[in-house]
C-alpha cells in the first residue's frame, strides 16, 4: 500500500525516515484501533496524555506562525493553530466527558516523560532553528496520523475506535494533511530551490524528521503503558 | 476626559508612561484624523506602513500564544492573531485598493526604521522575557488605538477619515481591547500576585510599556513625513 | 547530613523538590561512584552521553546571556558557558581518550532519550520564560553535582571514580556553585523582591526545578543501562 | 582600495549591500576619526551609545551560541562574547573613566532609538531564523569595523582617535574579524552548500546584511547629534 500523496517533501522525508517510519504508523497500539484490540484504558490515558500533547503542539505550530516569512505561510500556520485549538482539543474534551473523565481532571492529567520529551524537541527544534525546522519537526505528527487515519479507515476490522478513525481519515483531517504538506514543499522551495533535497540543509532537516518520527514511537509505546 | 476601563493593569501602566502616553494618544497625526485636516498622502503612506507592521505584530501575538501558560491565556492570544490576521490585514488592503494601491504594491511597501524599531523591540522583548514582557510592549498599541478610537469617536468634526475611525471606536474593536485588558489584569495576577503593581518586576514591565509607546510616538511622526 | 549552602533560592527549591531530590542525589549510580561498585561499561556510557548532554546544557547557559538583565547577570552567565565549554567538557574528553574512546567517537555518541528528554526541557523552559525559567531548569544540574561531589569527597570508599568525585568536590566546582546560587538569589530578588517566595511565580519556578531534578534521576537511569 | 580579505562570504555580502556599504565605512563620523575634527562631545556621545550597543551586540553573539550546531561553531562563538564582554566594553569603561565619565554614569546612558532599532533587530533575526540568519545580521559591525580600523589604520592625519583607531586596526581584532568571516563562511558551506551564494537562502541573508548596514548608517549619524 502507498502512503497517501501529501507531496513532494513528505515523500522523501518518510523515505529517509526508514524504518522508523512503519514502526510508527503500523505500531500495535495503530493495530489494536483497527480491530478494537486496544483496552479502553490505554486508549483513554492515551487520549489524555495526547491532550497535553496538543497543548504544547499548538504552542509550536503557533510558533510557526511567529517564524513565518510570507502571507502564505502566515495564514497556513494560523489556519493549523486554530484547527488544533478550535477542534481537535474540543474532539478529546467530548470523548473524555463521554467516558466519565470530566474536564478539570483531563487539564489536570500530569505530563509522562515520553511526551513531554516529544514536545519539547519540537518547540526547541523550532526555537534555534528557522521555519524549516520547525516545520520538519512537527511533520510527522500531522501527516503520520493522516497516513493512519487514511489506512485505518480503509482496513478496520472493527467499530470500537470508529469515532477516532472517522476523525482522521475524513475530509478535514485530510484536507489539513494536504495543506501542511504543501506548506512544507512550499517553504522549502521557497529557502532552497526546486532542488531542495540536494541541499546540505535537507539532511539536517531529514534528521528532524526522523527523530520526532522515533518520538511518536515511544508515545505509542507510552500509550500502551497506563 | 477619563481613560477608558480596560482593565486595572492598563490604568496603572498608561499613569506611569507619564508624557509620553498623551504626546501618542494625542499625537498631531490623530488631531488630523479627528479634525480631516491630515492630508490624504500622509494618511495612505501611514496606512501602508501600518499593513507592514500588522505583519509583524500578528507574529508577536502568535509569539503571545506561545509564551501562554494557561488555556485561558492561549485562547485570548488566538483570538488576537485571528482578528488581526483576518479583518485588520484585510480592511487596510480594503482601503489602500479602494484609494487606488494594488495589493501587490501594498506588500511590497519598503520598512521605515521607525516601522522596524517598533516591532522588533516587541518582538525581542517577548522571546527575551516571558508572556508579561510581552504583553507590556504589545498594550500601547492595541489599548491605545482602543483609546483613540473611542475618543475620536465621540469627539470627530470631519467624515473624511470617518471609516478608520468608526474601526477603532466601534463595539468589535473596542470589545478585543476589554478582552486585552483581562488578559493583561488576569497573567499578571497569575504570576505576580493580586499586588502585582507592588513586585520590582512591574516597574521592568512599565518601562516596556512606556518604551513601546514612545515608539508609538515615532511612528505617528512617520506618518506625517511620507 | 545537611544541604551545602549555596544561597537562599536553593534552600527552598530544593525542600519543595521533595523526595525527587533525594532520589537524584543518592541514586544507585551516585553510591555506585562512591564505593566504586559501578562498572567502568556504565560509567564510560554515562560519560558520552552526558558529553552531549554538556553541549546542550552549554547552548542553555548562552541562552542565560542573552536573557540577562544587568552587567552582573551576564558576567556569571558568561563565566558558567567558558567553565562549561573549556573546562568540563575538555574533561569528558581526556578521560574518554585514556580509556580508549578516540574523540571522535565520543562526538558521535548517539543521544540517548533521556538525555534529549533533559536537555530539550531546559532550553524550552528557557525559551519560552525569562531568565528565572531558565535557571530554575538550570540550577538542579549544577548544584545537585555540586551537592553530590562534596558529600562524595567526604564519604568515598574506594579510589575507582576518585577523578570524577575530585573534580566536583573541589574548590574551582564548589566555587562554581556558590556563584550560580548567588546569581539564583540575586536574580530572584531583582524581580520578585526579598519575599521572592512569597509570589505565585515562585510556585512555578518549584516546579520547573522539581521537574528538572526528575529528569536528572532518568538520566542516573539511563547511566545503568548502556 | 580594496576591503580586506575576511573571507568569501564577505565579499559577495559586502558587494550585495551596495552604495549602503560606503556610506557606513566612509560616513562623516569616520572620516572626523580618520583626521581628528570629529569634535569630543560626538565622540563621548557615540562612546557611550556604544556601551549600550554592546550589552545587546553581546546578547546577540551569546544567541549564536545557542543556535550553534557543530563544536567549531560554538567555539567561535564563545570567544567572541568573551573579546566583547571582557575586552571591547572595559576598553569603553576606561575611555570613558578617562575622559571624567563615571562608570554609573556609563551604565545609565538612556539608549537612543536608532541604537534601540539596531540591537532589536539583530537579536529578533536570530531569534526568528537560525544562525546564518543571525550572522549575516551580525557580521556588518564586526567585519566594517575591521575595514574601516584598517583603513584608518594607514589613512590617518591625526592622532586624536588614535587610540581608538589602533583598538580596530590592531591585530587582535583583525584576528577576530578573520575569524568571523572563516565562521560565516563555513557556517553558510555546511548548511548551504558551497555554492551557497546560488541559494535562494542567500538572497534573505543578504537583505539581512544590507539592512543591519543601514542600521549601521544611522547609528553614526546619531552620533554626530549629541
Amino acid at each position: 500500500m502507498s502512503a497517501p500523496d501529501y507531496g513532494r517533501a513528505f515523500a522523501l522525508l518518510r523515505a529517509e525516515a526508514g524504518d522508523a517510519w512503519g514502526a510508527y504508523t503500523r505500531h500495535a497500539f495503530v493495530e489494536g484501533l483497527k480491530d478494537g484490540t486496544l483496552s479502553r484504558e490505554s486508549f483513554l490515558h492515551y487520549l489524555r496524555q495526547d491532550y497535553v500533547f496538543l497543548i504544547h503542539f499548538s504552542r509550536a505550530w503557533a510558533l510557526a506562525v511567529v517564524k513565518s516569512e510570507t502571507h502564505e505561510e502566515m495564514l497556513a500556520a494560523v489556519a493549523t493553530v486554530n484547527a488544533l485549538v478550535a477542534e481537535e482539543m474540543q474532539l478529546h474534551v467530548g470523548i473524555c466527558e463521554a467516558a466519565g473523565i470530566p474536564q478539570e481532571e483531563l487539564f489536570a492529567t500530569p505530563e509522562r516523560a515520553e511526551n513531554l520529551a516529544y514536545t519539547r524537541f519540537v518547540l526547541e527544534a523550532g526555537y534555534s532553528g528557522d521555519l524549516l525546522d520547525l516545520l520538519a519537526a512537527l511533520a510527522p505528527c500531522v501527516l503520520g496520523y493522516g497516513e493512519i487515519g487514511a489506512r485505518l479507515g480503509r482496513e478496520k476490522s472493527s467499530e470500537t475506535y470508529a469515532d477516532w478513525i472517522a476523525t482522521y481519515a475524513g475530509e478535514g483531517f485530510q484536507g489539513d494533511c494536504a495543506a501542511v504538506g504543501q506548506l512544507l514543499d512550499s517553504a522549502l522551495e521557497r529557502r532552497l530551490g526546486k532542488d531542495f533535497d540536494k541541499s546540505p540543509r535537507f539532511a539536517t532537516l531529514c534528521e528532524k524528521f526522523r527523530k520526532a518520527t522515533e518520538l511518536e514511537v515511544s508515545f505509542w509505546q507510552m500509550g500502551m503503558t497506563p
